[in-house]
């Protein structure tokens, strides 16, 4: 064979359909022993590799990755890729990597862009943010085996095991509710949630993971769920607005954690605006205006995520990709665990003038102390 | 000649200073007619061309411009050259050029990594940010014939008229001055500043926007000028405390401009604190936080400042070069007028709880009418 072996010729040799070595390598403990045994020994007669055309980048010339930039977007938490491209321009760099830009007003336009760049030679690799279910993108990518890796996950069932679909993403569940689950060890006993209206994957990840700490640690009545699970818009006026007529509807509520930085400072708002301003609230993405103005929030980690990024691409994961338990050692996906940020809030909104900033007590660390509700 | 002429060629066949040619080029005015008509001659004779390298690009086959990523910052106004990053990526892709990212922790390993990217011939020209007095990339540039093209002046007398570096930057000073113009205009008439130590040719050339204003509008008196100067590090917080101060021993101050949004936002923290939520203020760079809490702001217009350093790059500007107006036509240099955006604040400071957002009067665009001071 003058050429490295696919996935296709795996299946040829094994006699078994292409999604039956995907399984193998990705999920191997639901295929039949004796199936899985005929693949394994195709795979390593024909010594296949799933990452071939990722491994094959670091002998490529122009030793560069492309990515897509979009028009600026406004708001707070809108600076999240910004922030990715800083540190994957950075990573890229101690690597001897090169990061090239490009625009694409939808993924059609994206994918005619990257044919371009590959025609010209001028690029090795992709990296690709912003995925969403059905993405014709990565399809376009895989099938016509250009190496790439994803700033988020397929969100859909099909792609989540394709082992040429390498991917990094920030686990949103686990950081909501490492979020939540402050909140409840410093005291809170009825939090809200204030998120994007149920269409995003990111989202509803994030939902789900108040929802479970919620209903772990603080056994909800019935209806309780729903009344405090806001959804509006990224921008700062809906949160406000949302949240004003939720505090003045239930004056319980005693923490809100929030799907984004936006929604938090428009929490904030709110918050100050109904004589709350001691209400414990957590953002999300630990933007730099959530930074400034001593807004806690869930930090996506996007050191890490650059990183991840470019291990992937470059193969730099080793490990035998065959022989592995499907839940460690995987070298073609990397879900990061975010971080909490817990900061001390400037006394940002006021309501009683004049008193110092530094003699607040309002802080999400000691609230315990300072608390007036319940 | 088969190679393109240069300065000097032209200053050896008018037997002149490399210097007189450029004031010829620049300032034709200050140079002895006899002198300008020989050099003139010679310039149309050799047909000289200040843009010779620049032209070339549109020939040359990587259609790749490079710019340097810095490590992200944090703060409220960091994030302006990421917009100008886009707005340039977005500008050049329309023109089928790409933008490459490196990065480097200083002037000498921004001149080393431009060196090897030349040499790979991967990039054509260079964009280059953050100009400084002395800067030692751009004499580096200027003098191996690398095109590029600054966002920022050069700061320096020497540079300034040198036709073989290209900027383009922003007028802070007819920014300022135009900030402060409105508020005296909506009825300010003691109008602060909160500026960064006098270190920046930026934060000073905005300084003497405010001040100019001042001078030419309101008479000053001795030592006002100097008593309502505040000078602070572009950190909220600094900009809150010296704001704090300023307001609590001087309660005539009717009006603020500053120059950033980090020192607008400190300035309304500062201003709410000390039951003066009122108090109109003005920032500069148009942020996207900005944006998002209502501040009205002095916007860097940076379409424009993208555009214009394209355009420069690719000696689009056309023209003739030798006979022009010192002030009109210039295609080496382009100082652009930022915009003045006025908005209605978001209550977001909020000294007096419950009433609804949108019945607030205190926006800088009719503070005439609902002013408490003076």
């Amino acid at each position: 064979m003058d050429r490295l072996p696919t996935i296709e010729d795996v299946a040829r040799a094994a006699q078994v359909s292409r999604q039956t070595v995907s399984n193998v390598l990705n999920t191997p403990a639901i295929v039949k022993p004796a199936t899985r045994k005929r693949v394994e020994v195709a795979i390593r007669k024909l010594a296949y590799r799933p990452h071939a055309s990722a491994r094959r980048l670091r002998m490529r010339k122009s030793s560069t990755i492309a990515i897509r930039l979009d028009p600026m977007t406004n708001g707070i938490s809108g600076a999240l890729l910004d922030r990715f491209l800083h540190a994957l321009t950075e990573q890229a760099d101690a690597r001897g990597i090169r990061v090239l830009l490009f625009t694409a007003a939808d993924p059609a336009a994206e994918i005619e862009q990257i044919r371009k760049l590959r025609a010209g030679a001028d690029v090795d690799a992709f990296v690709l943010t912003a995925t969403f279910h059905g993405d014709p993108r990565t399809e376009w990518l895989v099938e016509n085996d250009v190496p790439f890796v994803t700033f988020g996950r397929p969100w859909g069932a099909n792609d989540m095991n394709n082992p040429r679909h390498l991917w990094v993403d920030v686990d949103g569940f686990a950081g909501m509710r490492e979020a939540t689950v402050h909140l409840i060890d410093q005291g809170s006993s009825r939090i809200g949630f204030v998120g994007w209206p149920s269409l995003s994957g990111t989202g509803d990840d994030r939902r789900r993971g108040w929802q479970a700490a919620v209903e772990e640690r603080l056994a909800p009545g019935d209806g309780d769920l729903a009344a405090l699970n806001l959804s509006v818009e990224d921008r700062l006026e809906d949160a406000r607005d949302a949240v004003m007529a939720l505090l003045e509807s239930d004056d319980r509520i005693d923490g809100l954690v929030c799907a984004s930085d936006t929604l938090a400072l428009g929490a904030m708002i709110a918050a100050a605006s109904v004589g709350r301003s001691e209400l414990p609230i957590i953002g999300f993405d630990n933007s730099p205006v959530g930074q400034a103005i001593g807004l806690s929030s869930v930090d996506q980690t996007l050191d890490e995520v650059a990183g991840g990024a470019l291990e992937l691409l470059l193969g730099e994961t080793g490990g035998d990709l065959v022989h592995r338990d499907a839940d460690a050692g995987d070298t073609r996906h990397r879900l990061i665990t975010p971080h909490l940020v817990i900061r001390q809030p400037l006394r940002l909104l006021a309501p009683d003038a004049g008193s110092t900033p530094t003699a607040t007590k309002n802080a999400v660390g000691n609230h315990k102390d300072g608390k007036e509700s319940q």
